[in-house]
């Protein structure tokens, strides 16, 4: 029984394959077939996005896709090729050789192996968190400058240029000097492309809706769009004989299933994708469970995020053993999947099912396909990822937040993914550090005819000249003891009247060893001066952690419940009369 | 005026210096007669352990002193070479040539140059809070372990035979096949040094004062016990000849000042240098802003903590151009110099003119000076700085804290100083975050007979099954953002009666934009599902930023002053009933 429970917990597909029904079966495999004619054009682009050959992407979606089935926990979730992955793996394998060569490509297939072992790792020792520390602005800041620089690199394709670099900064500067050399069929094929593929994302649907076709399929409709405008540019650049233009076309894909094998294994070359690994994972993981949560939530359905670290992690070593390159749970497809009505992660499994045909018997009619084509699906995909109206609505909302979210951007543009991102989660965390070392102190008050206490500055409150009640808004933790310790010794020295001082600790969530000291230090200080120090509302875990240190034993006063209590076992009189008067309230 | 105000803060010799009586005057040039006896031995054995001539050491203590008489605030920290801060700078140097070479000599005048420019920069740019980064369990661990290091590392000159390395292992290692080659004349002075010291620090004090000596002069009698063990060993050397046997001595000490010249300024040395000057700054600011506080304390003066940077940042820059390496307020001497009744910053400007005479006059008095001796001096001192006790301390307090104490200790050991640092500081910002991405979230209900809520675990309360009250104890950002949003989706799903969901917040003193997005997550599956969201008790800063946000207009519920106002406005009924009740309190 507990075998099963662990089984079941690990293996999602005994739950739900355990229901499985003809009737869903039907609707999976039509699901499937949709998700199959939007994948082909991606998986194709994205390999080319991510410098590989074409059949890589046809490789990464197979393998990956029923790996998921069987661990994934999310019934929408569409685990592939993505873009911002695919530019990390094309910046990481760069550093280890160049595009064409065998090996960028076991560079690409260590990534993946790496990234699924990380992501294995991270599920099985509940290391979830670690996503955390990619705080919003910084993943968003990073997608949109992802975004930016992949249009940008794809428009070289789309004119029929080269280019190359690392960053959008270095892309741009590689781009310029062959703007010479454009090639002009290439760039109508490209340029067409673009401007179709944009309207069938704008003025399509209100088109099939006119026509009379549901929201739903006019949406589905228009998701089909890259497959016609790849359709079409096929079949220019073969009966005009645009290929011996220049016109440059994918060419021969190799037919049939990828041959299992295992991944490169040398130590050097782990090592040297350790830490691009360990970013693909995170930013991997950060968009697949973001979208898999946003879809489970309209449905009501569970996900669980460490089990779908494990899915991913299976899904990203069955990539690297059958010659893919990273995945993860696309957005776009994801919605295609969930909005088609996918019941089941069987979906998933029919469209790998689906990929193998095309590889079986398509790959010949992707001979003469454009490149220029594939890349204007890129751009008009990523674009959709540039939101820079993020950053106006960051900067209102927190100037540390959007310092953060520029940076990540204005770095990843201009030293690339790996640089960027590193500078934004280690701004984000410093920030934060900074935020919390000067918190915010109240000196309080009583309220009249209550036993509240409140800002002293905000507030027409009761005080004694004798008792000074600060109210202390933070945890105290190193980064802010010093502070604390600094404000209570000159609060105390500016006001000669006091002979009491109270701490009150409601939002005091935890006092580390660092702030301990410091309170002993300002009891110390506060007794040769003849000042009692007292604590109110200190909450239950801090005070079962007090309770074992010596503080609890040097302190001078006591620690009470509420700060009423406090300020009335100092002054009863005039705490009461306090109390008493109805002055306000 | 303005000016003059200015010039006040960040001359503080301005402000006493107009209050000069004779009367100070002559306490001060007593108290630095003792000083200047206790300091010379140090600067010469603190020179020795940094792997420098033993001039240099006495350069570093005039320049230094007299700048920090001009910029310090602290009348009794007393600046100088210091035990820790050799250490790294040994450490530091030897990353760039060989000790004895110029160098080596040039890499620490360098480092003293950058500790000062750094130093001076946090000041005058107000970034003492970086200091903060080192908890005080780093902190301690760190000065532990370099006791350790530098105990064993000294050991080898009191036994005359040779040791190098950047670690304590290192050192151990290096020191084992040599203990063949130990010099018997040498390891009778350094050990009849360590016990006569040992002796002065535990046994001479009583004997002091049963002989009738006051407390405070018997104190001062141990410390100068330094200066007798070397009159001794040196009367010894030269008396029996015993250098001539192999004892290992000063030699020749230049006579005369030091030459001021401008520091090494190639910018590659400047680059390697900039960690290592940027630890040293920050542990020597810890150290002497420690001390300066608690004297300060303990006769009610104030100490400025950003004029202190600026005053250290002057005396390492002055140490730098007169030949010197990184200096700062030292523990033991500043007591001396507190115990002894410094008034005035002069005490160390009349100091470092006693050190002047000693270069000028003394210096053929050190010839015979053994360096065992100087060792045994050493080794006396940093084994006050080993707190082992501390780490058993902080375990029973925080396991957390304690794991980055070791952590720091086990690395500086094996690994070296930076490391070391680097790693225990690295640490306890994960561990900070760390557990503060999983905060504590209460379930809360209604004392009855009171308008407070509380842990509905802990206490009999109140609830109503329409109503989930959770009170979060945290703020909430980046680390714990979806911690929170998965914790409120999981408690809706757990009890399927949950019309409305109140988040208490008292202890949220931030909300980032990470948390923000998920608030609004939150807000909108729940939503979906017909449950509104409430907030209670938001504080004031935290309103004012929420006030900015689409979440405001988005919330379905609304934000109420107290938690009972907000239960009020759902169910007046049962919090009424509640209230009335007398059932406790």
């Amino acid at each position: 029984m507990n075998l099963m429970n662990r089984l079941r917990r690990y293996l999602p597909i005994l739950e739900w394959g355990a229901k499985y029904t003809s009737r869903t079966f039907t609707n999976d495999l039509l699901v499937a077939g949709i998700v199959t004619v939007m994948l082909i054009p991606q998986s194709l682009a994205y390999a080319l996005l991510a410098g590989l050959p074409p059949e890589v992407g046809l490789y990464a979606s197979m393998a990956p896709l029923i790996l998921y089935a069987i661990f994934g926990t999310s019934r929408a979730l569409a685990v592939g090729p993505v873009a911002v992955a695919s530019l990390m793996t094309a910046a990481a394998a760069a550093t280890i050789a160049s595009q064409g060569t065998p090996e960028y490509l076991g560079a690409t297939i260590a990534l993946a192996a790496i990234s699924g072992l990380l992501l294995l790792a991270m599920g099985l020792l509940r290391l979830g968190f670690l996503a955390n520390f990619l705080s919003h602005p910084v993943i968003s800041g990073f997608i949109t400058a992802s975004g930016i620089q992949i249009a940008a690199g794809q428009l070289a394709p789309v004119l029929g240029i080269d280019a190359h670099g690392e960053s959008f900064v270095d892309v741009v500067q590689s781009m310029i000097p062959n703007l010479g050399n454009i090639n002009p069929y290439t760039t109508v094929i490209g340029i067409a492309s673009l401007v179709f593929l944009f309207w069938v994302r704008s003025g399509l649907k209100p088109l099939l809706l006119k026509f009379g076709l549901s929201e739903r399929a006019a949406d589905l409709l228009a998701k089909v769009g890259p497959v016609v405008a790849i359709a079409v540019t096929t079949a220019a650049v073969w009966g005009f004989g645009l290929s011996e233009q220049g016109v440059k076309i994918v060419g021969t894909v190799p037919k049939g299933l990828p041959k299992f094998s295992m991944p490169p294994m040398e130590l050097s070359l782990w090592a040297k994708l350790l830490v691009p690994a360990l970013l693909i994972s995170i930013v991997g993981y950060v968009e697949s469970i973001s979208v898999a949560l946003t879809l489970a939530a309209k449905r009501r359905q569970r996900v669980d995020p460490d089990q779908e670290l494990i899915a991913l992690g299976m899904s990203n070593f069955g990539s690297a053993v059958s010659g893919g390159f990273p995945v993860t749970g696309g957005f776009s497809r994801s919605v295609v999947n969930f909005d088609a009505g996918a019941e089941t992660p069987a979906a998933g499994a029919f469209t790998a099912i689906g990929i193998a045909m095309a590889t079986l018997f398509l790959t010949p009619l992707l001979y003469f396909l454009p490149n220029a084509t594939l890349s204007a699906t890129i751009i008009v995909a990523v674009l959709s990822l540039v939101d820079l109206a993020a950053i106006k609505q960051t900067w209102h909302y927190s100037r540390s937040d959007a310092a953060a979210m520029i940076t990540t951007i204005l770095l990843t543009l201009v030293e690339g993914v790996e640089i960027g991102l590193l500078a934004g989660v280690g701004l984000s965390i410093f920030l934060h550090l900074y935020r919390t070392s000067r918190p915010h102190v109240a000196t309080v008050g009583q309220i009249p005819g209550t036993m509240n206490f409140r800002n002293r500055d905000r507030h027409d409150v009761v005080t004694d000249p004798e008792i000074l009640s600060l109210r202390i808004d933070a945890s105290l933790y190193f980064p802010n003891a010093r502070f604390i310790e600094d404000y209570i010794n000159q609060a105390v020295a500016a006001e000669s009247t006091v002979r009491h001082v109270i701490l009150e600790c409601p939002a005091v969530n935890t006092i580390d060893a660092s702030a301990l000291e410091s309170l002993e230090a300002v009891n110390a200080r506060l007794k040769d001066g003849g000042i009692t120090l007292h604590l109110s509302e200190v909450k239950g875990p801090v005070m079962d952690r007090l309770k074992r240190s010596h503080f609890i034993h040097q302190l001078t006063g006591k620690i009470h419940l509420t700060h009423f209590d406090a300020v009335s076992s100092i002054n009863p009189e005039l705490a009461r009369r306090a109390l008493e008067s109805a002055d306000t309230r």
